[in-house]
């Protein structure tokens, strides 16, 4: 069993990791942690926990990595980079499901976020894509695990930047999530009668996903990519949708593209490429990992255009970041988060 | 007191219509029909109006004609245009909140909708966006409501492209629609669990309100528009949220755009443009005839992102209906629809 | 024009209450205050205003009884009864949302809240339920609102307890609300993802409107009477449904219970008996001040089961402040809160 | 691997059958069928399922039933009835998710619900509440599986009356259910925007639930039972939540009652006991075979109020269903339904 620990496990992205670690086959949870919590029984603090007896410890990063194989971070953005050091890294392999290790820009990282604590480990964290980047996560000692409209905008974007089908400098990305993607932490705008029965747009133009966007498309294309993205806020729990715009160099097809997808995604468990004239809706994949990708060709107007759609706690955050511990330890990668999606829910 | 028929009152936007007649101080219904439900109580239908006394009668558009000064229809699109000819257009005002008459190009209405049968009254009727042609609908004997995503999108993108900043063939509109906009007739994807908890595109560069868009737009241009319009079906009951991007011709500021929209909706009582660095939320609508519209500048992609907000039933649908009405008979345009947007609901 | 004041103007009543005194054809706002945000405009605490141009003031109750004919307090309990004063009386009238003086069992209520600190005004306050007390309130200077839950549950049962049709000890209701009624302050289980998709009860046996509900339905028998009454909270934005059992002292029929309630009700135009077989919904109610009741007899329990809906801040709070202000004024009753419920929303 | 038929796979309970036993490590669905359905891919009526490869069979349970070990029905009421028959049973064990073997009492089932077809099967069909019928299940060759509303009303209420602490004649449920409870069929009242930010009452004293609970608690009380059961329909997808008065025939403490339902549950894995002061919310057992519960003793009433709450699909439907085919295949009753309940969703 691989041991585990978890930091940071009373936000929701914290605790689908504790719910699935829970459940999985080939590992157990042998330590969480929570600054807020430190002390309580987890079940006080979320009760679908009740039949269990976790409890939620002061954090010891150093004593943490002496009893586990495997340590998730769960934090916020600027916390991560003051505690991983060399050190750490040679008795545990780290998953961050932050920030702080996803830009290999420092500079862009530092211009979007805040000054960074860990710049001797930043070049040797991957970023977790597994199905982008699976080869170059084995043997790694730490993760960068994408953030969650990431995640869904860069693999419903991928094949066609890859492989130089569109013009790069049309790409906007407008991009619908469920309110968990704001995370546990009180505040007016996610006061339930605020955000019920409304639907906005937020940080148009600004949101620190865009860089990683950005910066992940530009490796796929060999040349730099600047997007627009923009986040809107939707009264559900669950979900991003990505819906995706870009101008097609030459005309084509619906099975030109298809072809395209097919190459890079045809094998992949986890993606699932909707059948013709039917589009991905973000109740077909939650409480599970997979990532729904549909698209189809305006003629009109030359452009492609592509929706994404995943469970932004599964597969954009916690399942996301057991599967690159199923990939570090030589698990089948399906190991643990293999659940079909619950609906209606 | 302003005789009113509203033919087609138990769907939601006819009902809506309902509701802000009966509250209206210079109208009143004289008659309301229902194919569906002729001979019923309106209360059996809408319990919301079980202390009023109206009843659903069978259509019978000439004696309405007798009866009333203006008519309302709100029927699916090809039906009006059976219905209104020149014989009913000499006894009473017009007002057709469906499509048959927004379009003024015949072939574009054909290729997306059906066959027309009023192609000789086609030409009088004026399209109602009344803060654009406030002066073409004074006078005239049919007004075409326009649609609830197509006066969001045409409002917010009008100026830019009136005043020829932006390069038009770049427009692209991601729109988000509360459940009402699918009405009242019942289908699977409107069942409430299918709908609840999740969010979708649909009609992905096949929405019949794209054409009516790009007409307006085009004639604010003077050139040819062709756009992408994309819906999304969000879990809310009311509202619609447009987020629009276009590639400026030339680079300018916030203050520069700002100019333009308040050149063309600074006097406009019922626009509202939002402070710099705050954007329309479709809250902050509801139940209201406002538009609430707000726009940033992206510098690193050259980009403008205008956001438009308003209730679909209310200034998308029925409230512009009423206010197109105050037109055509001299009121004050704000008459009977001057409402404060009710929140939380 | 009557000249209003609104203290605790940020609230959700309280905003209620700023919406609907905007709209009223004889009043007027000249002020408004708000500890938390005074100085602010108010548009930028509730953006639905952004066409008017309302202030957050400091409070200054003298200065305002100097200014208004009447004065709106929407604060929590124990503050308002630290306000008012005699000399305050004397220039103002005062119309009270919190709790302070709804129970003139003064025991009673330092039990169940805290200290009172005005306990020489508490006897001339008058419990403003509209339908019941109307001729009590007229002529008087401070009116205690009754709470959202009381109003729907006293108004559901008055009939049957004054008539002494059910036996009193056997009297449950078991309520339904939503989440507006928990106001607009930030808490872990108003935070939406806690709140959405989830119904609980909660204060069970130990709410405080339970005495509010037990000394108007002692009043009306004239004998104490004792309840269970349980809230529960439901995920949506507005309304409240109070269902209500008690054990019929003697079998009798539906047109018997009916009988009683025209009886009161009969010219009630604000309290809406549904037909025989159907039942309230609060959707039915939204945005008006209606209380929609309607009752079954179950013949194999020999209990009578009454159901009330009412929309929590209009009917609940701010509609029936209005109403109380209407009466206090001479006006008609439903000047200014005549309002078609507004569906869907 | 235990060979599993599922008749009725297109319902929501169907398909939560179908999400269960798919992800059961000993059992596997070798046929579904679907009436509506029939011949087309399983993903085209439910798209989380577009990994698989299940298609809707016609109906033909003499072949099934030589293929499987096992068949639930998941079927209208009525319908089951009609198809089981001794030559069925035995070859294959029947799991019935339909209420025509729920009522031994057949007139109280006729004059419930309708003619019933089986009625030589009838009284070898077991009861399948697990908890309490567990050794009854065992062995036998069909199990009628109890309703969602009674399987959480009967669950909350059972130790009290067979422990005889309360006036039977006293019982009051209150039930509150999400909208899968109704079903996938269309209708009106479950069109979004007609359920969406409502709560009502339905089926006020004529659910046929209630017969149900009523036969149950009469075992265990050991004397016919009469009971007001009102289910109110509560705008999320999932949850039951059941409030229930009764009188104490004696006052007694919060402790006197933990030690009854202790005696009863505190060794039953699935029905965990809130904390004293806790009580049980629907999001804590969504998606779990949980059953939560919650009591409180109110002093001044002398009544007991109990809360419970289940997942109305999961141990209200499907859930209970495999823990009934645990039992019946000699399994460890958790297997394939040991779910930790997921959240926020």
């Amino acid at each position: 069993m691989i041991k585990v620990g978890i930091i940071g496990a009373t936000g929701y992205a914290g605790q689908e990791l504790v719910r699935i670690i829970s459940q999985h086959p080939e590992a157990e949870i042998v330590s969480l942690t929570s600054q807020s919590y430190a002390g309580k029984d987890y079940e006080d603090v979320y009760s679908n926990y009740s039949h269990m007896n976790y409890i939620c410890e002061e954090e010891d990063i150093e004593k943490m990595a002496d009893l586990c194989d495997v340590i998730f971070l769960a934090l916020p953005h600027g916390v991560a980079s003051k505690k991983i050091n060399d050190k750490i890294l040679r008795k545990v392999k780290i998953i961050d499901l932050g920030a702080d290790f996803r830009l290999q820009n420092l500079e862009v990282y530092e211009s979007w976020y805040t000054t960074h604590y860990s710049k001797d480990i930043l070049p040797e964290a991957v970023y977790g894509l597994c199905e982008i980047n699976r080869d170059k996560i084995r043997g790694k000692r730490i993760i960068a695990n994408p953030g969650c409209y990431t995640t869904c905008s860069i693999l419903s974007m991928y094949p066609l930047v890859k492989e130089g089908l569109i013009d790069n400098s049309s790409i906007i990305i407008d991009a619908k999530s469920g309110a968990t993607g704001a995370g546990r932490g009180l505040s007016l705008p996610n006061h339930y009668c605020e955000l019920n029965e409304s639907v906005k747009a937020y940080k148009i133009a600004s949101h620190r996903h865009t860089p990683e966007i950005e910066e992940q498309l530009s490796y796929a294309a060999g040349e730099d990519i600047v997007i627009n993205f923009t986040p809107h806020l939707i009264p559900m729990d669950r979900g991003i949708l990505a819906t995706c715009y870009a101008n097609l160099k030459e005309m084509c097809t619906y099975n030109d593209i298809k072809a395209v997808y097919e190459k890079y995604y045809g094998n992949e468990y986890f993606i699932r490429l909707t059948k013709e004239g039917t589009f991905p809706e973000t109740k077909w994949v939650k409480g599970s990992n997979f990532v729904d990708i549909g698209f189809t060709v305006d003629r009109r107007t030359k452009r492609v255009i592509v929706i994404g759609a995943i469970d932004n706690l599964f597969k954009g955050a916690a399942g996301q970041a057991v599967q690159n511990m199923n990939i570090l330890f030589g698990l089948d990668e399906k190991t643990g988060i293999d659940y079909v999606p619950i609906f209606p829910a």
